[in-house]
């Protein structure tokens, strides 16, 4: 059954202002999308619009190419990397991309951010990726297409499943993350940037710190995730 | 005489909704519980729920292992972990868990937060220990109580009476803190959290820095606890 | 068409209230200025008062040479900076001196702050330079102009445009930025401070870090700024 | 002429309750006292007790040896170290104590705060010492009155002037500030926390960082203390 647009407008709204609730963003540094591929129509964030001027009537609505199909403002200018992320993975239903300053810390420095304990494991199963840079081919041609080009490839390359790890670091840019809707794809960007300010932490205070264990990572993202999870309440997802 | 289980619910509510406002917790990472021995009963967050839809009434209610008997929600999952505690200890009344960041720093780190000053000594007697990681076997049994039992296992290897230390860091994952009553196990939470970003900043200042003489641990510890404290107000406890 | 000096006042007052919500200053540590060429007039802060007392009417009217033709508090001590720095550069319209913790490492660490994402090339089309120390000489004379003789001096060294780069940090003293009018100019001291502490964590998460290409840098200026911008809404400005 | 006790009241209390909205305190982890030697009087913090169950009517008044004449509560614990103070250096008429993150990193860390940059000249005309450790027989006899006996040492030793550096971080302790009045005191207080930060970071930035000139301290501090400062409004004092 295809999504509701009107609703579509009202999630994608309240998740773009819980962006800055969150302090994942100053000004208008992030975006979040939703896609319905039922109803053919993606609903995103207009560009460089103040966070307090954001309503659920001026989402910009796109088809699934991208191309504008109600709304008067100019869509996020990162609409193609959405679109991109969209086309190639049919299991995800929002994106969100904002330059939250740990995130960040860790897509500058070109590292994947490790796994080092559980608070990681409930969210991400295995290490956050970092994408490498975009090439100046890459850059000229289509840039915001080919930031999303470069993110999947990065998940086929390492064989790693987007549901399992909803979330990126794009070398010399910034954190992506996903989920199945707005608010789950922004909770993932909230346990990345805390994940990444724990992992800052954690090499500053033990600078020859390993991974944490494999088991330990199966055993909390089990136990929240797939048939057996037994965290929360019945007939929550999490 | 035994509590009454309607304040204990209304304390262990009180003491979880005072996780977000001291910024130790997100979402719903954290838990505090409260026991009654003499009433043989156990109060304690459910799983997964809001911290704004937290009520007295949609607390827990457990028997001493843990089997539920009032409330239609399910416990914390950590809740074994309490039970093991309550255990072991009889001298302590409540537990609290958190992922907050800079214990965590520790726990990924996997070592103890030292002793370098006055405000560790104040609440801490010694070292705060970072508990081993499980091992393969403890995690795919009963992770949730054998956490509890290398904790346990920490204090007891090392002669350390979890009164005067009243919390630890669990490798790979994060702090336990406990108390006589939530109130004093979340105070214990926020000390261990300051003290971790204090130690954290002390050796980024000096790398090479000692700890602290022990003979300020014992003057700092005993001003404010046993029969010849005199920090606070006659009839206070610290 | 010259501007309106009760317009000036305003957003002069404006400008200095955000320095503190943005966290930038404490206390007074902070101040912003406007010129109008054509009315021959500057508008700064009033030295040393808090922020709560500030309004429009106590804003300081000087003319081009800093001299003060209304007002009758003292105008910032700073002011012999900004004015050196609107007659060097006659394209600007603003400028701002905090005390940004961020930025202030910079200063005292006496480094450029390198380019090494696309945070930075949204606003800095280069390194944020790092003005050198005065000498004793330079101090003792005119303390206040010479600080902007420094910052003068290191643009036209090192050929750098200054609306191209609008902000550098001054060795052992801290950060000044600029912008066509205050509310941008205080824009750019935001990001400055942002992007000041992204580079600590990129440089402490990765210590042999290499700046990002330059085509990184062209791509993500570019977008925003010039006859071929496309970020945000057509007719604004960024 | 002596000062006013109510006055003083009104004065302390507003001063204790400024530390935790400075983010300088977490729950009783400070105290402010004020002196007037005419009046023979001390006013300070009761201790333990919750900044928001403070009033000026609680305040604990002593005399110049601490022997409490007003109030029932038991003055701050701290109150010998004030006393000492106060009795040592009659240029003072006010002190603060905290355990402020930062200052006690550098406490902790056994090291002096260097001097960096304008924002540590501008309040302290020189490096802010770090006291030595008691020794086990100082803990033993005195230990609040030896704290202020290591302070006053310190500054005697090294013949700092206290009006011209006032404050100072004990080692394995944490950060004494004073000042002519309360107000200014805790004043002091945020500046040194600050400066603390700021150099911590200018450490990481540049490991290798000198001290700044000589000559710049000399001009910061001077253009806000003493007869030739011009810094702020006429009549203001810095």
């Amino acid at each position: 059954m295809p999504k509701s647009l009107e609703e579509m407008r009202q999630r994608v709204y309240e998740a773009n202002v819980a962006l800055p609730e969150h302090g994942l963003v100053k000004f208008t540094w992030g975006n979040v999308s939703e896609v319905c591929r039922e109803l053919g129509r993606i609903v995103i964030k207009p560009s460089g619009v103040d966070y307090d001027r954001l309503s659920p009537e001026n989402m910009v609505v796109t088809d699934l190419d991208g191309n504008v199909v109600e709304g008067e403002l100019n869509p996020s200018s990162d609409l193609a990397t959405h679109v991109a992320l969209y086309k190639a993975w049919p299991e995800i239903g929002a994106v969100v991309h904002t330059h939250s300053t740990e995130a960040v810390g860790w897509a500058q420095a070109g590292r994947d951010i490790p796994f080092y304990g559980t608070t990681h494991a409930d969210y991400f199963y295995g290490p956050i990726p970092c994408a490498r840079s975009l090439t100046a081919e890459e850059v000229d041609t289509a840039y915001e297409k080919e930031t999303g080009s470069v993110i999947i490839e990065t998940f086929a390359e390492r064989g790693i499943d987007p549901v399992a790890v909803p979330g990126i670091v794009v070398r010399n840019h910034g954190p992506f993350t996903w989920g199945k809707d707005p608010a789950q794809a922004v909770y993932h960007s909230v346990v990345l940037e805390e994940v990444a300010k724990m992992n800052r932490f954690t090499e500053q205070i033990n600078p020859r710190v390993e991974p944490a264990p494999k088991y330990i990572m199966d055993k909390h993202y089990l136990r929240k995730h797939g048939p057996n999870a037994y965290y929360g309440q019945k007939g929550d997802e999490h």
